[in-house]
């Protein structure tokens, strides 16, 4: 039986920020098959994960709409209209955060007050949810980590997301908005960055298995994490948004059991049938920002909208390697779809 | 006999961010006072604070550099040579924060980046002390408030203070800076920005007596807060900077014991010989964004530095009110000091 929130997108109007991009494509597609109308707007910054081969199937049945969140005019504009905002951009590289610090910021911070500014002006009652990050926890402090959880996070990326997400529950709180944010652990599907190694574990594992190179793990390769496939990861927005149990709140993803890097590695090469694991020293950079083991609890967005994943990591790393050994060279060569 | 932190500064080289503001600019006389080679930077951005009367007695002491602190050029040459950075430069009220969300970004998470940037590069090894605030807690769960306390600020302003203290805290984290964040509650005394009445409570009821008008009270005036005077403010700063004991933490300062809204009134009227309160219902716009009655938690200063506040609140409104009866028009007609 599907879930009951699959029939309340028919005939409504959904907005997709960084709808270009990895998780925000695949909201709009699973919008559009349950009959939604949907825009879709991206700047497709350079390296941010935009890709219009993520959207080009769609590209009949979306609306585009090529322009930064930070522009107003273009942003007042598209806001007026839909009955939900999935706002899923931003700028998601740590490493890159660390190096350009103020463009992490204009990403993730002023692009996002500037889409509430938005649609506390121009259309109020909308329904928001905002793609938060586990990163915010930093370093856990106990496991599984849950929503009280200090935040302390290692990085600025983690630090201007932190504030992202506190803008739109201040809003809430504020001005009445119904917005929910959703803090995402490790998601991996089609669509996936895999261009550059900046983009976490999941994307360079993914890149060395393609390009048959073997998969260097750092350290003893034991640190856990917990990995969503991304249709689960859509499955929980449209699940939140759908009703508004939880407006106001901050809800972690997460998945049982967490698996080790070196697990996801072996779990990588035995389904490609080719491939090694190399282990290698911990580089500096990275063991400055790595936060050890981390897996989220749960709990709290399966007891309000029930949902918890449904891809076993194999099944949903099967499905990924299969999607990029037919269409890599859309993800490394370039944007090879033109606007 | 003088705290121990005092004979430390002599021949040092400090930057005082926000130098020619409330707080920075009496950061700096005492600085000069024990000896100090004093630079001021201050972008005198209107309506933050800063005022050059501020400094009027101080200009031939010191070196004033007008400038952003997102300015690079300026704040690479200005940070290559201070022993020291008291890093106070901000936008500090709540309101104007709403209205204008993005530039209270601007100025209290980009201004902060590209100084710690700077730093980083040019003066890896400069003890940096940055002014935040009790403001990042919101509405206590529980009092005193103690540094644990969960951090769900009432506003953008709370949400980009706490960003930028985190920004400071991060960068000794990842890049072994020695910076410590001072967490202020209320601070007055000379110098206090009375010109709107925008910038919390002390400063409107100050400006009400100065005007012979009325102070008004919100509901019943209960709600409590722990003052500080701006002296003791200062000697936080110097004690903390001195040593590197509180490295990489983020310390509340407070008071003991803490006043209620009504008790400031009352005690403002009996110092100043005149005026009277009024009670007056709660206006909306602020009654959103209060935070009941808060006090601070300041073991952990005082068990690190030794540091409490020595000024009795009494005392402290006396010297201020002496000081506006004196100066008023340098701060309610506008800067009329010349750069």
């Amino acid at each position: 039986m599907p879930p009951a929130w699959e029939a309340g997108y028919a005939g409504r109007r959904a907005l997709v920020t960084g709808g270009a991009g990895f998780i925000g494509s695949h909201v709009a597609r699973r919008l559009v098959q349950l009959g939604a109308t949907v825009t879709i707007v991206d700047a497709l910054i350079p390296d941010c994960g935009g890709n219009l081969f993520n959207i080009a199937d769609l590209r009949e049945q979306v609306h585009l709409r090529i322009a930064d969140l930070r522009d107003r005019e273009a942003i007042e504009d598209l806001v007026c209209d839909p009955d939900f905002v999935f706002n899923l951009a931003g700028q998601v590289s740590h490493i890159d955060s660390m190096i350009r610090p103020v463009d992490d910021l204009e990403l993730n911070c002023v692009a996002h007050i500037s889409l509430l500014e938005a649609c506390r002006r121009r259309n109020p009652g909308v329904r928001i949810v905002y793609a938060g990050t586990r990163q915010a926890y930093g370093r856990p402090r106990y496991l599984p980590v849950d929503e009280r959880h200090p935040r302390i996070p290692t990085d600025i990326n983690g630090i201007n997301k932190m504030a992202g997400e506190a803008y739109h529950l201040l809003y809430h709180r504020l001005h009445g908005m119904r917005a929910t944010s959703l803090r995402l652990t490790n998601t991996f599907g089609p669509g996936l960055l895999i261009r550059h190694p900046r983009q976490g574990f999941l994307s360079v594992f993914l890149r060395r298995v393609l390009d048959d190179e073997p998969i260097r793990v750092y350290g003893d390769g034991s640190q856990l994490r917990d990995l969503n496939y991304v249709d689960d990861v859509v499955a929980a927005f449209l699940a939140v948004a759908a009703d508004d149990a939880t407006v106001g709140e901050a809800l972690n993803l997460g998945a049982d059991p967490p698996l080790s890097l070196r697990q996801v590695a072996e779990l990588m090469i035995e389904i490609a049938g080719s491939g090694r694991v190399e282990r290698v020293p911990f580089p500096d950079d990275l063991k400055r920002i790595d936060i050890g083991s981390y897996y989220g609890d749960f709990a709290r967005i399966r007891a309000a909208v029930g949902w918890q994943p449904q891809v076993p990591v194999a099944e949903g790393l099967r499905r990924t390697l299969a999607y990029y050994r037919r269409n890599a060279r859309h993800y490394i060569a370039g944007d090879e779809v033109e606007p």
